[in-house]
């Protein structure tokens, strides 16, 4: 990269992977319709985006099909439905999923060696207690033939020595992926330089990328993948329209307005979204506002906020900073 | 400041101006009434806001009664019916206006003596081939006893040599303040870390502050104010929800719920907002969207998405990227 202008150029390595289906089912219980899924997956072909993430192998069992849609389980004939054929190496995309620990995912049984999936990439989510189930999950995976991720999530609220220890287990583990997860929405700038360093100083050597995962509670998605990109990571998510819980995620299509690698492609992104993505806006509520801030101020779950803003009065921000901050 | 948490810590040197009446104006055609205005000067009081700028001195000439409010013209009478007898040493609040070079404001004749005013801070607003006309009104609004602040508008466009040149006059004039202005809501952190850097060595023991004037077309404006901050700015502009032409701004909100100073206080601005500011988008168009993305990407002054958005069809991002990007 040319340190004269850095933000004309690009860095080949770089990937980018959207999440509009996985990380926004948690907004809709991840009932999308096939054509929905379908409309994502080709906006993110034509686009160039390189990795999509197409829902959660959760259990039926946590997560009943009744009330859950099928990318909350992900069958592999649910994929193909959608996906047909699909071949990573004709269409330049390849497809992810993510595996839960904690019980949410029976990890041991739900994947298909890689041979016979669609499936390129497993993404592992675990919070930081739960890093020892992560590295077996890893094994498993990694010895299926996949590629595999770790997210290591709301990485904000988890202490420095706990994090220095996530790590040296990580460093051990096949995942050629480690992902700051600020499922909080509440690092800042700062904060970001801080994790990727040490993500990076940590994993050093392991042949191992450092990715971004950001939430938009203080409108500091983007700006954060920004600056994770700006600090050598080479994996960021995101998803369209900033589609998910909450204060919703970082912007597919501000991030391949930003990256100047040519392969980009922003319009067919825009039609998807015109088309599919923002007509769902009508049903759920999801992008930063008052109480997201206040969630992302105080480092907390979001949960509170989307409580409110389901709840009656959704816009009455004195009394919801009252029950967070003064009644606290 | 701290070097291990800074994030924690603060500048008691930071002021914050709120400029919810001088850039909302540009929305509404400055049509705000006295209730507004007086809300909005209230919540400053009790936020601990240092600077609260209530309007442009534009000419009625040029921006006729019949059209603009009061808050266009800044007439002192119309200021005292809101503020009353103000006293900054009493409330902790300075009053500022803004004046236009270029035409706009009848700059000879339209500024009372400072004795005589309301107002404390005088900000001349100019295009960099307005620098000499913007000189001569910073020392004519000096001589008249105000603190002043030049903001240099639409930096992003301006090539280095003329900010080069513009920041060398703006050395010699007796501003206190020179503002980076991102009217184009264009800049990324690495072209912020490079003109703060400029304005700051450029003015080096002259005796002035450097401060940011961000807008949101890439959902960056909060994010850049940070930025600026962390580089040494200590005079930042925002407004409440973000109230601004086209994107908006950096929100005052946001900035407030991420200064350490204890004397910020967040619950006056959100009752404001509550109240005041949220009720008016169900008139005004205002905050970042796919149109106001794209002419940030491009580096251009929002007018065509406005219009766009102001048209029959806000939500057709395909056409309107076609008519920026592919017919260009």
């Amino acid at each position: 990269m040319s340190s004269k202008a850095p933000w004309i150029t690009y860095r080949p390595e770089l990937k980018v992977l959207d999440c509009t289906i996985r990380d926004g089912g948690l907004v809709n219980d991840s009932n999308f319709t096939d054509d929905e899924v379908k409309a994502v997956y080709e906006a993110c072909v034509e686009a160039g985006v390189d990795y999509m993430e197409i829902g959660y192998k959760n259990t039926e069992q946590a997560f009943p099909r009744k009330h859950y849609g099928p990318w909350r389980h992900c069958h592999e004939e649910d994929i193909r439905r959608v996906v047909g054929d699909h071949d990573p190496d004709q269409t330049g995309l390849k497809l992810a999923v993510m595996i839960d620990a904690g019980g949410k995912s029976d990890w041991k049984t739900c994947l298909l060696p890689k041979a016979q999936s669609a499936i390129s990439l497993i993404r592992v989510a675990c919070y930081a207690n739960q890093i020892s189930e992560a590295a077996e999950m890893l094994d498993h995976a990694h010895r299926l033939g996949y590629e595999t991720s770790l997210n290591i999530m709301a990485i904000s609220t988890v202490k420095e020595v706990e994090i220095d220890q996530v790590l040296e287990i990580a460093r051990g583990t096949p995942a050629q992926v480690v992902v700051v997860v600020d499922s909080n929405g509440a690092l800042y700038r700062e904060q970001v330089d801080h994790l990727v360093t040490k993500y990076r100083k940590a994993l050093e050597g392991a042949g191992k990328e450092v990715g971004m995962h950001a939430h938009n509670n203080l409108q500091l998605a983007f700006a954060n993948t920004i600056e994770a990109i700006i600090l050598g990571c080479n994996r960021v998510d995101a998803t369209m329209l900033g589609l998910g819980r909450g204060a919703g995620n970082c912007h597919t299509e501000l991030l391949l307005g930003f990256l100047r690698n040519p392969k980009f492609k922003l319009r067919p992104l825009l039609k998807c979204i015109q088309e599919r993505i923002l007509p769902m806006k009508q049903k759920l509520d999801w992008g930063p506002s008052i109480p997201y801030n206040i969630t992302g101020f105080l480092n907390a779950h979001p949960r509170d906020a989307m409580a409110f803003r389901d709840g009656a009065t959704p816009d009455d921000y004195v009394t919801f900073y009252d029950q967070m901050v003064l009644d606290a």
